[in-house]
């Protein structure tokens, strides 16, 4: 067990119609003039939108809008709402949408409240001293971003996808209004399931430090977000599974389930990364796709780990060797993939990759955690391509 | 299902030498002038409290102290750390030990920012607008007051135990090293392992809206706590049982295992207030006693509910008709505290109450309460009357 810290300072509101109190909270937080920053047309046309700036002027808060945060949120657009707070004087951030409107929002604050380019502090070179107060107005549950301390941002000129982490970016609250989900397509509500548990299950899947405390608590995370995805499956308009997916979502990448572990392996998530890289696929079935190749590349090397996980979180029976049942846990995750739709290879994802593509990513995956990276097994290039070929 | 808010602004640094980080801590919220508040003479025959003064001093902060925080912490020494900090134009608290010092600094706290008379807070005349700022070092795993927004306090005249909870009351910090804890008496351990369960199951037994993923946590947190509380009858000094049960402590008290829910029971902490205000017990040895009785008196009222802590947190073989497998797992329950060496009933814990005695308590209790009280069965006088009778 290691020590840790552990600091979620969000105020999440959950629930029916949370979001007819962002007024109240953005004052609450000495917001005056605020951009409203989104994504693409849907919460324009579901009217969220409508009914948000219709609030800030009943109670007499200013505001200017910036829409167009893509998957994958780009640096341009950021400089863009940094200029446009700048000319405006806004004081405060309002994120409307899911993960990239919300990454998106942090760097715009990270370039509002410092001096000088804010690519920096995702190219690593300074930290930020500050990021303009943000608020939250959630309708994806996936990324974790309206709790976490994370925002990743791709910068357009040779497609450079980089992550920044700083607790000055966490939000001061986050709107969570499971209803505002249910628009979402069915894939990407698998796809999110998929995203949410991959935040638990790589900080499960460790050799180092693991708390029992902490362990219990991501089990009972993971089991409910299976069963609530599945029911999602039949009946996306279940309020009660949204819910239970919503707020699986933040407890998952607010560090919650990390407490006393050696940070986690995070190895599924950077050789998804080189697949969205290459190919334009949504990042939760994209982890879905390599995950399984992953997993039987490296479970001998965490054994313990995957032989509790086919137990207590996929039911399997503790018979047969600890080898035997750790397979059938990572056999068990991948019927459940399919049973939300989600792939469990390349070629059900859709990608067709060319050996070439393979020694690619494996190449840039490697140089991107700067050689080897992994708690469950460390990785290094010839193992990562070892996995992208078995994934095909 | 309801909808709930959820905020934990506490930073946590958790583990070995987490103390070290004192002055960092408060110098990064502002402090320059600490009121340091304990209780008894633990901390200085420890060294702790030396060396925590040592390093305010190597950092340039200076401080003053004030001991004799009492469990059951009293107004009178609230009004004299009140004093104490206007006097010395104190801007920050630091709380060294359990619930009380937490409780008592949380008062002096408000009655520094706040002008007029504290107590009035306690007596639910008005509220706080602001309270100082505070930091914790927590020696006592069991109340969750590091992580919570509440504070109880007793009025001397009259002997009159309220408590106030306010967001502006949650710690700035809390520093959280288990190695702190391993001085506690084994009783005192016991305590803290029960009320740190019972603070999850006031919350767990209700009629009224649960969520899936609360109840999971919730089940894993109880089941963790039973684990490492028998691990620490046998073995105190063991490091990582006492991190678990730490870790619990705060998460059972800081909203995560109530999200959800219609608010909690919490008649076994109403029904052992009125035992404390009576008799010189200890909390946690009080809530043992009562809790068996309370159960049998209102399992049927709440059966789903106690029939999935059998199941889940108990481990009973789901066998037999609902009422009787409910019924084994609150024996089971029992049996644990047993194990640990805590009472079941007011014999074991010392108490030979008088008729008259339960009179008394019930009445109190009830007056207390409002009339009636409890969501897994509501509760009036002679209800009350009949839980402390089933007690004896």
């Amino acid at each position: 067990m290691y020590g840790f810290q552990y600091y979620t300072p969000t105020r999440v509101i959950f629930g029916k119609g949370a979001e007819s109190r962002t007024a109240e909270l953005i004052r609450a937080f000495g917001g005056s003039k605020v951009l409203i920053h989104y994504g693409g047309g849907s919460v324009v046309r579901s009217g969220l939108l409508k009914r948000v700036t219709d609030s800030l002027e009943a109670a007499g808060i200013s505001y200017v809008t910036l829409g167009g945060a893509v998957p994958n949120p780009r640096l341009g657009l950021v400089y863009e709402g940094i200029g446009l707070c700048r000319k405006e004087g806004v004081d405060f951030l309002l994120a409307v949408g899911g993960g990239s409107a919300i990454d998106s929002a942090k760097a715009i604050g990270y370039g509002v409240a410092n001096e000088g380019d804010v690519w920096d502090f995702y190219d690593y070179k300074r930290k930020a001293a500050g990021c303009l107060p943000l608020g939250v107005i959630l309708t994806i549950a996936a990324t974790g971003s309206e709790m976490s301390d994370s925002s990743v941002i791709t910068k357009e000129e040779g497609l450079v996808k980089r992550g920044y982490s700083s607790d000055y970016g966490r939000s001061k609250f986050a709107i969570m209004n499971p209803e505002l989900t249910m628009t979402l397509p069915d894939y990407q509500t698998a796809c999110g399931c998929t995203d949410i548990m991959m935040h638990t299950m790589e900080r499960y899947f460790t050799n180092g430090g693991n708390m029992e405390i902490t362990d219990a608590l991501a089990e009972g995370l993971l089991r409910t977000v299976m069963t609530n995805a599945e029911i999602l499956v039949r009946d996306p308009q279940n309020y009660d599974a949204r819910a239970e997916v919503m707020w699986a979502g933040s407890l998952s990448h607010n560090g919650l389930t990390g407490c006393g572990n050696d940070g986690g392996d995070w190895m599924t998530h950077k050789l998804e990364h080189e697949l969205g890289g290459l190919y334009d696929v949504a990042h939760g079935a994209g982890l879905a796709a390599i995950w399984g190749s992953w997993a039987r590349y490296v479970y001998q090397h965490c054994l313990p780990r995957f032989l509790r996980f086919a137990v207590n979180v996929m039911g399997v029976e503790p018979e047969g060797t600890d080898e035997e049942i750790a397979l059938k846990g990572i056999e068990a995750l991948e019927d459940f993939f399919r049973r939300i739709h989600m792939p469990t290879n390349l070629r059900e994802l859709g990608v067709n990759a060319t050996e070439e593509d393979l020694v690619t990513m494996a190449h840039k995956c490697a140089v991107g955690v700067g050689g080897a990276m992994g708690s469950a097994r460390l990785l290094r290039e010839e193992d990562m391509l070892a996995i992208f070929r078995a994934s095909r």
